[in-house]
């Protein structure tokens, strides 16, 4: 059997100008997680009061992930990694909370805690094979303040730091500068916490990835097999758990999207962190308004939308059936915005 | 799209002296509703430190429950209508809090917030239909708290007032003293919240009955289906519902051994009410310890048992299939047991 678990969370860092294109606008952009959560659920927002999508109307991903989920069943459960508004998803509570800016000292003081509810967590889970996927506006600027206080800001392949971004145009020199301000805010240097990955979490990173790293962990010490089911925030957690001592197989489902990101090298991260790697290429075509914003560079990867895509493909899903799932997912919601 | 909707909570009325066998000793029992919904969602106990068993070793029908979604695979989702114990299960909140015994004055506070949070939940969800389903132990003295106080202790067919019971020998002179006591708290007649359920709710019920009603009214209010897969306690939630002026399509699916159930009369009961009566033999026989301790007449019912028998029957799937796969369950959780 094979779970997906949608770690949903925040972090305060996403309410920086120019840093995420995960909702509409920074009110909107705290909904986001829960909104995605139960469009995964439910097919649409039951609760939220957000259709989640970027300033310019790209649909999140969680649409992809959903459209898989109606064509093959798989199981799904949402863990509650720190979201700041209420959800009609159920969640799985493991003490995480919403993450501060981590321009702040503290910014995630919840990790520890969080970290180690996720292992018992995913060391109890009776499943074969877990996916593991993210949704936080701003996650890839915490992503990469977790890779520099690791010292791995050179993973994706750039020595200057580097992760990827759900704009077009990806912000890196200002989430540089914002990790730079974290680093000093918590005055560490660049690898200081290459040995202590829980406060690199704690100090520069979210509650998310401390809960997807958590829940690797635990994973791991039963022989689950895990995959990390999305893009540079899973290539940190990835770096978190491996900075801990576990040595254990690991792979990363990602999108194409992603690995098409020129500010970023795959190939490099998943050797450097020996990840077995998959790409998955959904087929977009501009004959649509959503597939066409994705092949424009928006979004690009979330919600699992690498990890449904690799699901859809192992399970013989011509990804033409996964395109008219989407369309008719996106529709729905639409139409839920029309009529809220 | 049908959806089984499991409301999980408590109430302290469990903890008089032989009121219920939902657990086998009363510590136990607070973590029964939330191991069910581990059941009901990962196949065994995740976090939950017991397997409810009923004190002669009576497994819980969350394994029946359960056995019918592996073969099926409907969606089911879980919500907190008052747990005392971390549960491992992803669960949506509605404002419930854990009930106090109903012979203190005001045991369940939060019954008018829960009803208005679980009838916005109701009204908001996408599926054709709903499946209600309860796990709360101690839940049928709180039903019958709940009946008498809207003046429907009789619609079970009994003038002084009955529900059916997970012991074989219904407890039901103490349940109704406990009822007595109770209304005497709260300086209540039989009959005083005829007009009233939501007092009826606060003064003499349990917070899933809140839960239950409260989704109940905003389904209806949105056209959407509603089946109470379960027994006399949610006869209760019916006549609540009913006292609240919702006069929509309403059904009860449960199971053979409350419809054999000396205590109680469930034409009667479905006939006062309106309600579409299914009730479902799983065909049990004295060949498994399991099913043996079902024909003795314990459990009878409880988390969704007689709604997924009716699922299962009207899908087609042979009841032979069902115990097959109710052992397969059953031995996975005698297995956790032996390893924890």
């Amino acid at each position: 059997m094979t779970r997906l678990l949608l770690c949903a969370g925040t972090t305060r860092t996403a309410a920086i100008d120019g840093i995420s294109a995960a909702g509409a606008t920074p009110t909107a952009m705290a909904h986001t997680p829960g909104a995605d959560a139960e469009i995964l659920v439910y097919g649409r927002p039951v609760r939220s009061p957000v259709v989640p999508v970027s300033p310019t109307g790209c649909p999140t991903p969680a649409v992809v992930t959903r459209a898989v989920i109606e064509r093959l069943g798989f199981d799904t459960t949402v863990v509650d990694a720190g979201l700041a508004e209420p959800t009609g998803a159920p969640t799985v509570s493991v003490g995480a909370r919403p993450g501060d800016d981590i321009r702040e000292r503290d910014p995630v003081p919840c990790a520890p805690g969080a970290f180690a509810a996720a292992r018992a967590f995913g060391r109890s889970l009776p499943d074969d094979e877990l996916f593991l996927a993210e949704t936080i506006p701003g996650g890839t600027t915490t992503a990469l303040g977790v890779l520099t206080a690791l010292g791995a800001q050179d993973v994706l392949g750039s020595d200057d730091g580097a992760v990827s971004s759900s704009l077009p145009e990806n912000p890196l020199d200002r989430k540089r500068a914002v990790v730079a301000d974290a680093l000093a805010a918590s005055a560490l240097e660049p690898g200081d916490c290459a040995d202590e990955p829980l406060v690199a979490l704690r100090r520069a990173g979210d509650p998310v990835l401390a809960v997807v790293a958590g829940i690797t962990a635990g994973a791991l010490e039963a022989d689950t097999a895990v995959t990390f089911a999305g893009g540079t925030q899973l290539i940190a957690a990835a770096a978190v758990v491996r900075a801990g001592g576990y040595d254990g197989p690991l792979s990363l489902a990602t999108t194409s999207f992603v690995d098409d990101d020129p500010s970023v090298d795959l190939a490099t991260a998943a050797d450097a962190l020996d990840l077995s790697l998959t790409v998955t290429d959904p087929r977009f075509t501009d004959d649509h308004p959503a597939m066409a914003a994705y092949l424009a560079g928006e979004a690009k990867e979330g919600v699992g939308m690498g990890g449904a895509l690799a699901l859809a493909d192992r399970a013989g899903l011509p990804m033409a059936e996964v395109r008219d799932a989407f369309v008719d997912v996106y529709d729905r919601l639409l139409a839920t915005e029309v009529s809220a």
